[in-house]
């Protein structure tokens, strides 16, 4: 790998990024074509999922693509859906060199789209920036590989971990610039997520709301007993889809009600008395979800951290202390050892107006 | 206030830095002497608190601090003491110009330092760098005005702001680093100070351990009723001194113990039933310490919020959850409403070994 490899790389991640949260159940993919030094083209995977990163970057790039070197995120498709595999659109284009991040595990391409190219006497490098591409595509490479999203779970709390007062105060413990914070973020996520008890004790809205974002998020609510308020959530349907999992035991009212509302309504299996959380995220990820922002509560986030679920964890802390009688940010975890904590690496820290921004990813034990 | 000031400024309080934890009663002051451009003498005050920062310098400077500058980070001293003031030694050097950071507040100075230097022809600039010099000074600063020592609070928690397990497993939560930076800041403060409930569930030797350090801080533990084990803490007397607080009834059977160990045993009233922490810190205060370092537990730690006696706080914050059933690091807060809480500003964070450190200010209200 070249220093200019790795730049050019680095673009095309840059680019890639772009698409997250817009293109589920598609990765989201960058491209960049270079030729003698010059980018003849920069691409990437458009809302909805196409077109993909490379067929923009190449229709950016007309004749300039011949002889050029072209720089993927992911490895190219090499199947005929909708439109014929980029693959080919590359061949066709005479592109001369490939460089690709890595190879894409989905089991219709898996290979078979770098095997294509170097057929057509394409020189073609792979592993290129793995690592980067690895952590910005996770959503995507999460759910082809364990048929789940990839979760990351939100905690805003007080410094000593709190998200309200005893009696239930909460407003503005985080300040308005994280606020903001976490709507940007919500918008480069497929999905928001709470769990039924903050649902009922705020009815929140869920949707972007600090600027005016490319898409909106899906929300999803994970309540067993579909018992949630029919307020604001309902009234927002025209704003954003909503997905509500359920439990077995879900009154038939609160599922027509719903469903007529324009809710999609999906049923959950339980397991020890609660919504079963990995079979609910098994059902998102069968509906293409592949990034999920799950705001909480303290219970939902616990379930979700003794799940195993938690693949990153995003902190907000704020300077204010609020005691040990004040609502916790994250529920029980019954933990029999201390070596049974789910642990985490920080991944990056930074001030967001008066408050501490953190972001963890979870630890992978070899 | 010139650049060249300011650059001066800077390396006097930087030296100023190094007297930090043991000096006390006097503050740690830093002094730099130019001519011409150049640093002909550098001083800070010693351990112990003499010489003073100025007498060092002016040693090092000899015949050289003839029309130099000299840039101190505190009003130079006016009255005599074991030694002649500093304010006398400059003039008798013929220093030129005196840069000074503040004012000292010290009723036995309060201006008549600077007054002494300019009724003998010197040239006084006053107030350059000064927020850094009170930031720095703070110790000194706030046992002068408020007849206490300026309180730091550690908080070493999981990222939901849990120190143990529900079973009161608690080895291991921050990395190694986070644990050496905690021994490195205690030698910056002249004591380290805990409350009965962690001298008794852990017996902590509480010295610094993972360096050398230039003087081991003084050992305080806060306990009513002095029921302490008598384990390492008492067998470490040699190392350390320690200083126990107690309430009025604590058996006179343990003062005795205590006494006959070598620790200063020191009574405190009771308010609302727990020892006082405004008359222990009062009784701190007056027998001379500036900077006390307070490592919980978390009763102690909620105690110090809600006495309003927290001018710092120092978080580590770990990479692992243990959930709501986990001992919290601060206890009750007894707070009526939201805006009741104690608030702080973030001062600075950074990443020390795999743990966040995050380091805030007391929030001052105008």
């Amino acid at each position: 790998m070249t220093p200019t490899d790795r730049r050019f790389m680095q673009l095309a991640l840059a680019l890639a990024g772009r698409g997250l949260g817009s293109v589920w159940p598609n990765p989201a993919v960058g491209c960049v074509l270079v030729r003698e030094g010059r980018i003849v083209g920069r691409g990437w995977t458009q809302p909805g999922g196409r077109p993909h990163a490379e067929v923009r970057a190449l229709q950016q790039a007309g004749d300039e693509a011949r002889g050029a070197t072209a720089y993927v995120t992911l490895e190219p498709c090499a199947h005929y859906g909708k439109t014929p595999p980029c693959a080919s659109a590359l061949i066709a284009a005479g592109v001369a060199r490939v460089v690709s991040a890595m190879e894409d595990p989905d089991p219709r391409v898996h290979g078979g789209g770098h095997q294509m190219l170097r057929d057509a006497g394409i020189a073609v490098s792979v592993g290129v920036m793995e690592s980067e591409a690895r952590a910005l595509q996770a959503g995507f490479l999460t759910r082809i590989t364990s048929g789940r999203p990839w979760i990351s779970l939100k905690l805003a709390t007080s410094f000593d971990g709190r998200i309200a007062t005893a009696s239930g105060e909460s407003q503005w413990i985080s300040g308005p610039q994280a606020r903001a914070h976490v709507h940007a973020l919500r918008a480069r996520f497929d999905a928001v997520m709470v769990g039924g008890g903050t649902a009922r004790a705020d009815d929140p809205l869920l949707t972007v709301r600090s600027f005016t974002p490319l898409h909106q998020p899906l929300r999803v609510v994970a309540s067993q007993g579909l018992d949630l308020p029919r307020g604001r959530l309902a009234g927002s349907l025209g704003q954003a889809p909503l997905w509500l999992l359920h439990g077995p035991d879900a009154p038939e009212e609160a599922r027509s009600y719903w469903a007529g509302q324009g809710a999609e309504v999906i049923g959950v299996p339980l397991s020890d008395g609660q919504l079963d959380l990995r079979a609910a995220m098994a059902e998102l990820g069968a509906r293409g979800l592949t990034r999920v922002f799950c705001e909480g509560g303290g219970a939902f986030g616990a379930g979700l951290l003794r799940a195993g679920l938690v693949d990153e964890l995003i902190g907000f802390t704020a300077g204010v202390g609020l005691g040990s009688e004040g609502r916790p940010g994250l529920g029980a975890l019954q933990l029999a050892h201390l070596s049974d904590a789910p642990r985490f690496d920080l991944i990056e820290s930074r001030v967001i107006g008066g408050d501490l921004f953190h972001r963890w990813r979870r630890q992978i034990h070899a």
